[in-house]
């Protein structure tokens, strides 16, 4: 006989248990947990995740999730569209978003050059905000990186790729303590950050 | 706007915050893990949860979690058909398993007497038990009940209900310490309290 009673119920716990972060123990805690939820109660729950996946989208202009093609700050009238602030990812948006200290559009980059594990810059989306920078209507670009090691290098190299274009490059300023991830930065501090950001 | 980017997001965050344990932040990023998986990956991590809420049946003997009417230890001919483990819940079958030190059947009470919650006795499987005991093959009943409280109400509980039979009575014996929930008691422990057992 298997560790489990049930055969559903070990399916159930395998599938919560390749989750980041659940150990076996709490993904049988997760599936026992859901027997005493209604059927229709679980239905809605899994219906969440799955509609979510198969339906959701990233912003063609930003990389940004978004319910449709373009997201919800790129097609804002009232966002201030001559600056950009790069950031690693969805979370980072949010972030800064929570600090109401921003007004202008993002480029989510959808990742970090990080040689240690293999990500390169073709497999984030610098491209693509070089072709932003090069439409023109660009005058500033915000980098707002982690402060490590990968975050320097990512800064690095775009500063290189927009050297060619007339446009400001800014880096959210101290405040974030050095090899903390920008993603646990209370908004206070963030906040700040941005509005004291200073020319790379 | 929100504080997410997108309402498909924001309702597969709000399906992992509805979970035990699993605050927003930890909700997001499990519901952004769910982009890094292949559509395929998270239609199996939903399937493999609703199945197993529509599908998973109660034994009708124990009240085991099974996948049939009847469980795997109940219907299985090896097993001793003369004692009775009464327990909380599934996971402590699970864990008496784990010890390899019992051949016995179970009965799931699917709870515990407690007052604080407003639990009482017909809110528990002690019914069905009494029934058991009363069809004549029984001849022990080992209660393996957490060593709290409500574990105390609900053992004196039961055994003023199996009084009027010709059964023996036995409780877990000492190695679970006071205050301690059955379900996190080290196997070597657990087992050696079942071999133990004494009368009550």
């Amino acid at each position: 006989m298997s560790e489990y009673p049930s055969h559903l119920l070990e399916q159930a716990v395998e599938a919560f248990n390749s989750l980041p972060g659940i150990g076996r123990r709490t993904a049988l805690r997760l599936a026992l947990h859901m027997l005493r939820k209604s059927k229709d109660e679980v239905r809605r729950f899994t219906d969440s995740i799955s509609t979510f996946r198969e339906e959701v989208k990233h912003c063609r202009v930003c990389h940004n999730i978004s319910d449709e093609e373009i997201c919800d700050i790129c097609s804002d009238p009232r966002r201030d569209r001559s600056t950009i602030c790069v950031v690693q990812n969805v979370q980072d948006v949010m972030a800064i978003e929570n600090t109401r200290q921003y007004k202008g559009l993002y480029h989510v980059l959808g990742g970090i050059i990080s040689p240690m594990d293999g990500i390169g810059p073709s497999d984030i989306f610098i491209d693509s905000l070089v072709e932003r920078v090069a439409g023109g209507e660009i005058k500033e670009v915000i980098m707002a990186l982690s402060s490590t090691t990968d975050g320097e290098t990512t800064r690095f190299f775009i500063s290189r790729r927009l050297e060619p274009y007339p446009v400001e490059m800014t880096t959210i300023a101290s405040g974030i303590s050095v090899g903390e991830e920008l993603e646990y930065t209370d908004e206070i501090t963030l906040g700040r950050s941005i509005v004291n950001r200073v020319k790379i």
